[in-house]
């Protein structure tokens, strides 16, 4: 997505160890123009599909899916990182670990909210080694729901996240996929789709 | 907001300990038809008022924040709960007072991201002690930002935050105010407005 594109090469900061930083638009500060045009986009991506419902994983997940959404016309459920006391005990339950963080998450979903009859869009704002998406997509298979897809802002294309979920067969769209990115130049390179 | 109120009369569950759950279509699953009502509804509250930019909070107020922003057509910053390693550390912090979860948090804002020239509408989902509230007013004021309003779902008028927010003068409009409920009956009394 051409749009998207233009949007990190001009706000991305890159740094070592990997990381490209668009809290300028996406993840801190968020601009939800861009959200709805991401939105669209993924509209016309799964366009002919089932979808009853979106997925997410908080925090940074959360506004891009409420805005797709309103694409979509359909409610969002986002995964909870740790149990509240506000959350049913009656949850379905997986692990994610977090790159950024460190660190490992208990993440929840309440079993009121995802059953059979549910056609999920999972949507999230980073794909890089896949194991946020890997638990959602446990999530949704645990409620016995349909994963109808995935639709990620920003894939790190050289991390094998992308690969990993492909090769399930799940239909996943990114927006932008960087495949290669050199924090002394400011260089980004972009795979062709 | 009588559209919100009726809501949480049909879909609001009452706990002991004043808790009110409104998973179903506020803060696990999320209804972004009623976000955008809310927006609109916020939208005529404050109009005339110069807001160029909506601060909310992880995790729950961000979803809401981003329906509304696009009825203001301006972005959102959310503030963070924890020191993350994408984050700068030219920021702006505070603590606050987690009364569901019963912890504090360090929350914080980028330095890069607001500034003396923002007119800030921040919202939440709930407002109970105000705690959350007050550290988002410090930080908007640490930034030398101004307080245009605060738009909140629902106000728990039983507890005290909405009376030392408003005893500030800053415009603070909750759509819905629960002044009663009685987990053992159901029954939820709102404030007339």
């Amino acid at each position: 997505m051409k749009l998207l594109e233009d949007r990190i090469r001009k706000d991305g900061i890159l740094a070592e160890g990997d990381v490209l930083k668009v809290d300028c638009f996406l993840n801190h500060q968020m601009d939800v123009k861009l959200f709805h045009e991401m939105g669209m986009e993924f509209k016309r991506l799964f366009a002919g599909k089932p979808i009853n419902k979106i997925l997410t994983i908080e925090a940074s997940g959360i506004g891009i899916a409420c805005v797709v959404a309103e694409c979509f016309d359909v409610p969002v459920l986002f995964a909870k990182k740790s149990q509240s006391i506000n959350l049913s005990g009656d949850v379905y339950a997986t692990k994610i670990q977090s790159y950024t963080h460190k660190r490992v998450y208990d993440v929840i979903v309440s079993k009121r909210f995802i059953g059979p009859e549910d056609h999920v869009l999972i949507i999230d704002d980073f794909l890089a080694n896949g194991c946020a998406l890997q638990g959602l997509i446990e999530l949704v298979q645990d409620a016995g729901a349909t994963v109808e897809g995935i639709g990620i802002c920003i894939e790190k294309g050289f991390q094998e996240g992308g690969k990993l979920i492909r090769a399930t067969g799940i239909q996943l769209e990114s927006l932008a996929i960087v495949d290669r990115m050199d924090p002394a130049t400011g260089e980004i390179v972009f795979r062709e789709q």
